[in-house]
């Protein structure tokens, strides 16, 4: 992957300043119209041989780019609030906005590269994470992000030259990094590294390109022109969605589903009710103050048909809890910011810290369900939204979240039944609006799209739970019982 | 200041249980009229006695509430991001938007009000905290936050029998908080310094309501009514701003300002340019270098005429910084998650953390000069910015962080030779619009909000330095040199 980057390259100072006035203003200009377009952001990742002055190649960029419009990040160790989340929580706060850029350092690929190298995880860890960063960078390029990634490379003496010379400078003493990798004495190592990391990740919306960067002229004509180029080539393309081949069909055979299976009379008298809630807000409590939980944080989904009971449901859930530990999260329509990020961006910024919780009152899965049946977003973006929504659960899993989800499902006529009992109780907050009798009548085709979200998105590490909710007793009792079990399990396995 | 809260109610559970579902609706429409309207937002305070059960009042509130509206917060340490910005950062970021509530135990009354009832703080001491408390909140009344608090009593007999009680339940058992304050053995010197605190930050528009919270059914109650009643209240306000009693009108005896007093024929050669601008780049990164230079943050405030030469000046600046260690900020209009903020929020979402630089490219100055000039805001509203201002960049000095503002000045000839060059030159990042014509036809104005800012609000802790800037050369120099000198003096401090 590096045969490009072999090429010794030959520019002379005078050359270089000849182009660079022009080079400047052609990326201000791009930079320019990418701000008022805001049709999307440009994402890119800097990363190279120790001593090829990435740190250099940064300086560079924020010289001649319009830093108003330009982030520059460096990942090093977590801080205290992005260790207690997933992984990636710290690389989704830092995502430009459409019409920005962020230049990474240090980026998504820091830390497996850095393990690899060492020989702190095997070949098969290795990939596995460079596939995730490939879903990751996928949804990115899907979401409008233009990605480029730049591998800066030098020859071995070139390295040891160099490593010896920046520590000599005073004014470029701050830009010697330390050297995580060892230095020259694992060159082979950093490179078969980056080989493997580059073969694998090297995708046609993400693309990693390789330089050599002995001659700092042609490194920053190179880069300059590279940058301008792509933005300037994507600002003239127009905004089209990929088409999607149409899916199969599948044949209804019987008229089951996992929703007409369920058995909707299943009910629980009140006296039992109470019993029951007693009991398993009790556990609930005691399993809150069990050592382990401590490690956790819990993220409950409630999503439901229109009156199912899901506010009910919830507030049976947080009535002992203690009300500094939990939050709940209800989506609107999105604000501007949010629109000018990916999807799930405005749920990655609620993520509960550990020993926290957070529900959602319905949830991301708004992507496959109102937006797809709707058609608020094109059939390619609900469809791509399944793979992406796993990813998000397993990134929550493996922080150590506890993903619940739970789907509340009542029929039609007791759905009818608590809209008109609604319109009679005259308060505001139950109003029902046209817009909800309009969605009844969309009922079968909400029902298709609750089966899918529930074959694609149910995974071992985030089950859904489907909830028999014509009787409001009986459903949250067994929200409360399923959050307790799930709870328990997953405690039980870190002993 | 106890005097009713020493009234034993005794409200029975019936009466209660008769009362409470009407409330209930009453808070709940209160609570969906104001998420509709959006026009105020609502902070609670909760703080009381050891063992008057402020998290059942929490409780209690979230039982009652819309969770989906409301958040709940307490604070403990400081987390590693909070600990490294102004103090007041961490209840900035959960100030709720116009149409939310928030409610607070442990407020920005914790620390102050623990420091003083242990002795770790001077009568003294406590009193300015208290009054620094007393302006963020009549800002946060200024712009349009309802604000309640509430301090919860019970006698000493009481808080004995209750400390012992809570000990004892497992349902409870989270509730029962450590005790900060030594339980019943302080319960004068607790007594005694809430009060001093009510005295003080007992206002108009922030008042402190106590209660007796021996009996469990009226603190419900009280709590309920006296919130729904506020919000309601409120809600049926006119949205008037109170008036400004017209200002003195200082007389022009010979026409001399800050700024006509500027001598702006300064300039420098292009050669000595060249040398001094080297030599303080590099002294720049010897400071930067300075063992105490991590327990500080740098803040870069850039005002000037248009045309001026902000960015090349800020450009001359970060040429040689770690591009990772500094971040630009530029303010075009707010996004609507800003609108729905006190207006100095969306500044305080981008002040750095220790050892980072931050540069606004124009800051909160907008409101005494453009919004002034504009009439963007009202009298009323500019006016008490300068207040505001002060007290938000000492929140900053008291933190650590190097406040650096500068004025670059230009006079209207050179400020149209400039436009007519950018006109000239096409690019389009350069374009003059008819805007900046017409602020050129206010100088006189703009001249003016100048003059009053730089009185106002240059202090010993954050000073304005007017910048002669007709010569770019002169200016980017006296810029790289007054920071290079500011931080200087601050670093020396430390030793």
């Amino acid at each position: 992957m590096f045969e490009s980057a072999k090429i010794q390259h030959d520019i002379d100072k005078a050359s270089f300043e000849e182009q660079v006035p022009q080079l400047r203003t052609d990326l201000l200009d791009a930079q320019f119209d990418l701000a008022e377009a805001k049709n999307f952001s440009v994402i890119l990742v800097f990363a190279g041989m120790e001593g090829t002055g990435v740190i250099d190649a940064l300086t560079g960029a924020n010289t001649v780019l319009d830093t108003r419009h330009l982030n520059t990040y460096a990942f090093d160790a977590e801080t205290e609030e992005e260790a207690e989340r997933p992984r990636m929580w710290r690389f989704w706060r830092t995502l430009p906005p459409r019409g920005e850029m962020s230049i990474y350092a240090g980026s998504w690929y820091g830390a497996p590269l850095t393990d690899r190298i060492l020989g702190r995880s095997s070949n098969a860890d290795f990939e596995q994470e460079l596939q995730a960063i490939n879903r990751f960078e996928t949804m990115l390029a899907e979401e409008g992000a233009l990605i480029l990634k730049f591998w800066l490379h030098i020859s071995k003496a070139e390295q040891v030259k160099r490593l010896k010379k920046m520590k000599g400078s005073a004014r470029t003493r701050w830009r010697i990094e330390e050297s995580p990798w060892g230095g020259s004495d694992r060159y082979k190592k950093v490179k078969d590294s980056a080989e493997e990391m580059m073969r694998i990740t090297s995708t046609e919306h993400a693309p990693w390109i390789s330089l050599n960067t002995e001659n700092p002229y042609y490194r920053g004509l190179f880069l300059g022109k590279t940058i301008q180029n792509a933005i300037r080539e994507r600002l003239s393309q127009a905004d089209d969605k990929p088409l999607v081949t149409a899916p199969v069909e599948l044949p209804d055979i019987d008229g089951r589903t996992v929703l007409t299976d369920l058995d909707l009379s299943l009910q629980l008298e009140k006296s039992e009710y109470k019993k029951q809630l007693k009991k398993y807000q009790d556990r609930l409590n005691e399993l809150v103050q069990h050592k382990n939980f401590r490690k956790h944080s819990i993220v409950l989904v409630f999503e439901g048909n229109d009156a199912a009971g899901k506010g009910g449901a919830i507030r049976r859930v947080t009535e002992f809890l203690d009300p500094r530990s939990y939050r709940v999260n209800q989506y609107a329509a999105p604000t501007d910011e949010e629109k000018l990020q990916p999807y799930l961006w405005r749920f990655w910024r609620h993520l509960p810290r550990l020993d926290h919780f957070a529900f959602f009152d319905r949830s991301w899965y708004g992507r496959v369900l109102v937006e797809r049946v709707e058609g608020f977003c094109s059939e390619y973006d609900w469809r791509r939204a399944y793979g992406e929504i796993n990813d998000f659960e397993q990134e929550m899993s493996d922080a150590g979240t506890i993903v619940i989800k739970f789907w509340l499902a009542i029929d039609k006529d007791e759905q009818e039944a608590r809209f008109k009992a609604r319109e009679e109780t005259g308060y505001k907050r139950y109003k029902i609006t046209d817009e909800d009798w309009r969605n009844r009548g969309k009922w079968g085709e909400y029902s298709e799209a609750v089966c899918d979200m529930i074959d694609y998105t149910s995974t071992r590490n985030a089950p859904w739970t489907l909830v028999e909710a014509n009787n409001k007793y009986y459903a949250r009792v067994k929200v409360l019982k399923t959050i307790c079990e799930q709870i328990e399990k997953r405690l039980k396995k870190k002993k």
